[in-house]
């Protein structure tokens, strides 16, 4: 079973963080929060996403899975305001959802999980980290998107960088110490990355959170960030490029 | 002759009720203020629309009709902010109308209502009434044009419902007199609608307006509500779909 | 050399500017500011921009020019707020123009000049002039765009009139020396000239300016105004369309 109330924000940030690879996820569901891993269908990237109980007005749940169709989540959360509560409730014998917002009940059909795969979490040594904050990042991707299709990013002692190299142009983004979060970046790392991808993940974080990245050369990125004011975590796997000539 | 000064806002009002079903109107004008009538092509809808002299800051006509080309119209009012007013004058040796908004004299053609019937009001003898906030319709059909493309209105006792049928989805707006304005409704009435042409005409309405609806089974739906702070008022008239097994 | 700091608005007004004429222009660099001139492809229209070093925070350079692909400057003013500081400074060996936005180092390859003419401004005798302020002109631009694909502008003793006429609609713009902000017409003066261009360059200018128009009759308009709190200057020139029967 699975009863819960929340804010319609908590579901559009869910949303957001995984309608960015996936059209349909299955959620897993226990009685301490919900989760789900995904990875896009091209297998270059994947989210892993917790939720837990408390980023819940109410919550009660036994173990269960849930295959929902994140289009239909979509226009069922615009229906309400960021701060409305919304109401949802499975029911087993109709295999749905059932959704209230204000007077409205909203009966969604669930998604058959049969053939999603439970995606393995790749076991990765990435040797540096970077934690910065989302607005800087964002930045970065934006004036690359300018001047090329992908990007570099570069950590090194106390420096991070961004780099993106087109025909003609170039944007790099080069931050120290001073306007960093953090760095702990012993080797010199460096790897290339689809900026297509990178942006839509990036996006998902506010401009205010801190976003960690860890960083191997030629490796793929680990970056992840709060949620729900720290009730909930998102992890994202993105492959590298690998550089031509 | 026709000659007014109104605020751009009215002006709005009225070519926003109207537009919806037709891209040209007939207006009457009589001394006492301007009304009119119309019937969507395909004669599923119609519009009665009245605007009594109050709702002008200057008002003086004498009987007359007047064609008038809707989409003109709309670019004459992006001319104006919703509180500036505007001045309009009926000249009759060049059959135009004249607009003056600010320093900018603008002469609309007036269009031939020769070929412009004059709908027919039909007698209904619709037994239930509901009175609702707009806001809550209008949040209805939006849920409900993501599952399907009409909606079954149910009235019995003191319970107004709005049902939206999808394949595996469904909406379901319930509303008892509590949430409601007012209610009656003795004997169960049910009609189902085209949700294109319902929602077309609810957006018509502000959120906080009270929008009445006269229902019967299987018979079209009336609804009406005030415009103008009262000095106007539009009835729209909907003819149901009928519903397949 | 070039090199300077200016805030994201000046360039902006630069860019708007010429970008309604051309996609690549010539600029002008001298130790007391940057020009340039264009003219538009199917040579109507012709811009003349000047902008005085005390426009920029900070300013330092020789006689140069640089070649802009403004779809490029677009991209790159994206990346600012319009108070925002931008750095700018030509790397002569790359050929680069290289601008710092916060963090961000964005490297711009810039275009081979040698193809680009300098156009010859005019010598024209314009009796009438016309000082008014930019609203009231927008204003009458788009009631037009309603009704014609060009405009008259006539100016005679104490009045200015911007007039389109349509196959039967009309917009007629007229101001009395009341309601302008300066007027010199001792000859009656009246051309034609492109909706299209005249509404483009007009949106150049902010609602709060004063635009000084140059007017003779079946003769080019200049018109002209201030950027930049006055350390700027924009002419427009603009072609007459000659008057069909």
């Amino acid at each position: 079973m699975f009863k819960a109330k929340v804010k319609a924000e908590v579901l559009k940030t869910i949303l957001d963080a995984v309608s960015t690879l996936v059209d349909e996820a299955k959620i897993q569901v226990t009685p301490e929060g919900i989760s789900l891993k995904a990875v896009d269908p091209a297998h270059v990237a994947m989210v892993e996403l917790s939720m837990g109980k408390k980023a819940f007005a109410e919550y009660k749940a036994t173990d269960m899975d849930m295959g929902v169709d994140l289009d239909k989540l979509k226009d069922i959360l615009k229906l309400a305001g960021s701060s409305d509560l919304i109401e949802m409730e499975y029911k087993e014998d109709q295999h749905r959802l059932v959704f209230k917002i204000g007077h409205i009940t909203r009966r969604m059909a669930l998604v058959d999980t049969a053939n999603m795969g439970d995606p393995k979490v790749p076991n990765l040594n990435l040797p540096n980290q970077v934690t910065i904050l989302a607005n800087e990042l964002q930045q970065g991707i934006k004036a690359s998107e300018a001047v090329s299709d992908h990007i570099a990013l570069v950590a090194e002692g106390k420096v991070f960088e961004l780099v993106a190299d087109g025909d003609t142009d170039q944007v790099h983004l080069r931050l120290e110490a001073d306007n960093l979060v953090k760095i702990q970046a012993p080797d010199k790392s460096r790897s290339l990355f689809s900026l297509d991808y990178f942006a839509n993940m990036s996006k998902v974080a506010k401009a205010t959170d801190s976003i960690t990245l860890h960083l191997g050369t030629d490796y793929p990125v680990k970056f992840e960030f709060d949620i729900a004011d720290g009730a909930g975590h998102i992890v994202y796997l993105l492959a590298p490029r690998i550089e031509s000539e």
